[in-house]
């Protein structure tokens, strides 16, 4: 057990599977995590693509679940043999915004697989990762057939990022619109439906995943045939959308979702912007009354909704899954995502 | 247009089909609804059975929908021939309460049909009836097939009364335990089931009550065979239910509601009490910090919301309906309904 | 009583005491108020000044308070000989705004005193306004010296819009900075005060604006000697401040408003802005997960806690006012306020 | 540094000074607080006087600050050197309650120095205690003269608890009546007027009591002279208060408290419960609409508010102590206490 494979990021577009030492647990808080399912996200495109610069020979991979193969002293709530998810993102529990319950602004953020900058955490990509503050970080897998690993993997980032976007702004029976129909945006649009939008809009140009925006029960329009405004006007009795989702993270989502929210409606962004500068039509914004907010989601806060609502089957995040292959592959399996050749990629480590 | 017919309550036990004068609005306030479906409510049963004391010639009935006649002056959001449904209770709209936004405590409530002590409103078991504060107490039917008018119907009180209940100490992915299965109870699980449960439990001992909370998604739980507790805590890794709803409102029923709670539950109570006093265990619900809540329903802050679930499918309390009749045979239908014949009755004003 | 003087704003500049005809009421809703008391807002300079356009003729004014005179059949609050004052915007009541308890958002909003545009209301710069939907639109002064006259007849606009802007989104203990120390950011300042804020830090680069906060219990910060930014970090361990106020209403306000917000913290805009389009740091924004709200106050929501709190005088808007003159000196008074010499004018209609 | 002076409860009301070893940190998330200021709590007469049976020679104390003289290698937030309060309950951090934010529920709750049954930790009542969880259960003492050590001594606990009943049910402007002037209750009187109540009623029938209820700012009522429930309607036009503390814990206050609460309003008990059965108006709190809430406080959840607010003078909770004794003294401050001669004590362990 003293080595294992590991998708290692040599450089940029140099994503390789090597033999690495295991890692080992340092911290009392820490976990030993056997990981037994690991999918790409769209986030791990960013240092791959080098657009986001981190140091070499860093493991990619921040979505994971597996077994607890050894636990720190301090670790009260997980034993070996534990099934488990983590959080994309680990917090320190308790910084001035862990102790407000807004774990997504922690001091102490650390993001596995990306790098000294967010933290230095080794990713799961893997066959074997520490997850630190594992008592925060990870929860246990329920039992009893309440949710598949493939749903659950999901738990831990994007399921609950689009989920966090529409539940902290969400009134039962509000029309949600949704911009962008890639990954957390048709998490968004699932998580409406399941907390009890009376309407469920979500706007894109791929056809295909807007077929797939349907399926989960919402309004599919196509930007290129129908203007989003209209067609979300024409649903609303001219009011406009009560909560819009952006999930994009381009100037000209912003702009549109703007358009699509009602006097008095929220503006919900699990889109990441980092643009120094934007040019905004602030006045619109004010006069409406369109309440803003964005920024890494609180994970943690949700996870166990996310995962009772899995449970029961109101949310099933795999199926936007389009490959399953294994860790050997991984090199191929970046390419496919890079490419925009594959949704969703999962990977086995035992493969 | 001068006389029409009415379910007038004589005296207790004497229900009749009467021809009486059409009521004319009086105040600028109001609308005259030609009532096109209303329904027997268990409150009705109040002064049929001479439970609740009424005057005698009351016309009685607070579930009713129709078409707008002739709307008062400052009736600003309906005209003659907006189809419309009424909030069985009517707020003033001003009082210290209604400024809260906590209308179901206004002090001006006024009740349809239930006589001089509840306000003196005639009630809706006939073919026009005054609206009082129209703007406030009534919803406009959705246009385009969203609902059909037999759900409809309940927007205005048991539905309504089920929703809150759940609605206002609810979280996404709780557990809600609900004793007694009679219309609002369901109400209660169809709501839980609609704004994102994880799991509803519905308790009672008739065994076709618990086949139709078994329909809406509950797990059913027979008091007569089971341990309402034990299930509960079965269900819920020995916790408890996050959410308890008592739909019942007797000792007994409030007792039980007590033991399925969770520590740091709700207990949320539309069953009516109007016990002088009764013994509770009062130190088990400190300990386990309880919070008990309950009083009539804040109807007309929940109508909408709940028009928009039913609009979209999620709820859909029609199927409550066990008899659909004329109001030329209304005798009969209380007969039915008192004599537990009848789950719920439906009454068509032009028969 | 057929006529009665009134501020007429002729057309832009031309501000003159008249005398026209005493409104009548023409709905079952309005109220006859005498004024008794009225002041000149920043608000009125833009038709004043011709910013906003509006029709010749109207009179002017939106902050008033008086005694019931007559009340129209639908009214349930008010009688004659009631003193009341008045909230600046009148809503409608039912709209789906109004209904969802968003009245700032009502989509049948009149202003008093601004014009067809706005509503057509006439305002209060005169001996008797009408004031429509009176039961929304107004509230009792209370009884048994709760509070001076010159302190509510703020609680229908600045005063209650400066209490709203903190307190949707404060925190008790939280630290408040203001952007701007004109009467709508001291009366921001004051309630975050009342409402139990560790520090208000107000930022201005006006000597007496500044004396006037810190004669309030705020800290006062000279943006011409401190850089603003550093001095709130050095006030909160770095960390920034919990709520902005921008009370402004520029582009460089809203900049600089967005530097002194802590990561996940909340900028409140009660500053008025129309400009088509401006230039943010929106990355910034989302980086720092800051929640952005703004829009016409819900003034109506919170009258009643703005008059409990100067009941027991935890805020004294009074103390803003710099002058009190009477109605016939309304030329001199607008004169004074549009040439900066004036903070606060009240106006006697009897002098 | 090997022995220390404890104060030691042998058994029932045998509680002496002893000399007893240093305790040692066992886990990596353990503190050792060397402590600098201690107080007697009003729980702690409950294995005094033998009403809670504990095991035999166990150092009392729930109320302490100090300096931190080691901290365990998980230990995040506290160093050697720093100054810190805990918290009288010590959470898991992990169990479903502590999950969603109500750590008052928290499964694996521990009180210091009351014994193996409420989770065998020892107390503060010395010079040495171990601190579980530092940095879930203490927070940093705030620097730069915010706050004497004997207000944020009692951050910890009856500060706290007084400050979350009130907290929880607030709304600003509220009335807030206060049943029982001991320590909760006056802390709970001190939070509303800081929070921005309108109106405090604080009801006792001990003189002297209700003179600091009164220097707090608080109307006294001596029930023994008027009835409460008519001082209570009398200052809120007939309504009753909007929010009511029970901060005695008997029969006869709860019904009281009952008779305080105003339709729709809440009745917050921090005061302890632990009977088998009480006979309660079931009715009168269904009709009227009344919330309910009690149970053992979220202390860590309000620490930081609390201790913020202590900084800018709102709180003082040290005016409530009545003797400054040395630790050598604990045995004659036991018994001060125990026959109410004193209100609160605080201990020096150098003396």
């Amino acid at each position: 057990m003293s080595t294992m494979k590991a998708a290692v990021l040599r450089k940029p577009f140099e994503l390789v599977l090597d033999e690495v030492p295991v890692p080992q647990i340092t911290e009392p808080t820490d976990v030993l995590l056997k990981v037994e399912m690991t999918a790409i996200c769209g986030t791990d495109l960013h240092p791959y693509e080098g657009r986001i610069e981190i140091e070499d020979d860093v493991i990619l991979g921040h979505e994971f679940l597996g077994t607890v193969v050894e636990a720190g002293s301090a670790v009260g709530q997980f034993s070996p043999g534990d099934r488990a998810v983590a959080s994309c993102v680990v917090n320190c529990g308790h910084c001035y915004w862990c102790r407000r319950n807004d774990p997504g602004r922690c001091i102490g953020s650390r993001i596995f697989g990306m790098g000294i900058a967010l933290g230095g955490l080794e990713g799961g990509q893997c066959e074997y990762v520490v997850v630190p503050n594992a008592d925060l970080s990870m929860r246990k897998l329920p039992e009893g057939g309440k949710g598949t690993d493939e749903d659950l993997l999901f738990v831990g980032d994007i399921m609950t990022t689009g989920y966090e976007a529409v539940r902290r702004v969400f009134t039962p029976g509000d029309t949600v619109a949704v911009v962008g129909a890639g990954p957390v945006g048709l998490c968004s649009a699932m998580s409406a439906v399941a907390l009890g939008a009376s309407q469920v809009v979500v706007v894109d140009k791929v056809a295909a995943r807007l077929k797939e925006a349907e399926a989960i029960g919402a309004v599919p329009v196509n930007a290129d045939e129908t203007n989003p405004s209209d067609a979300v006007l024409d649903l609303t009795d001219w009011r406009g959308a009560d909560v819009v989702i952006d999930a994009v993270g381009h100037e000209s989502a912003l702009l549109s979702a703007i358009t699509l929210a009602r006097s008095g409606g929220h503006l919900s962004i699990p889109g990441v912007y980092l643009e120094e500068s934007m040019t905004l039509p602030f006045g619109e914004l004010w006069l409406k009354g369109i309440t803003v907010s964005g920024g890494v989601a609180n994970i943690v806060n949700y996870m166990d909704e996310v995962t009772a609502l899995i449970g029961v089957g109101k949310l099933d995040p795999s199926r936007m899954i389009s490959h399953r292959m294994g860790l050997s592959e991984v090199t191929e399996a970046y390419r496919l995502f890079h490419d925009h050749e594959a949704t969703k990629i999962v990977l086995d480590p035992t493969k």
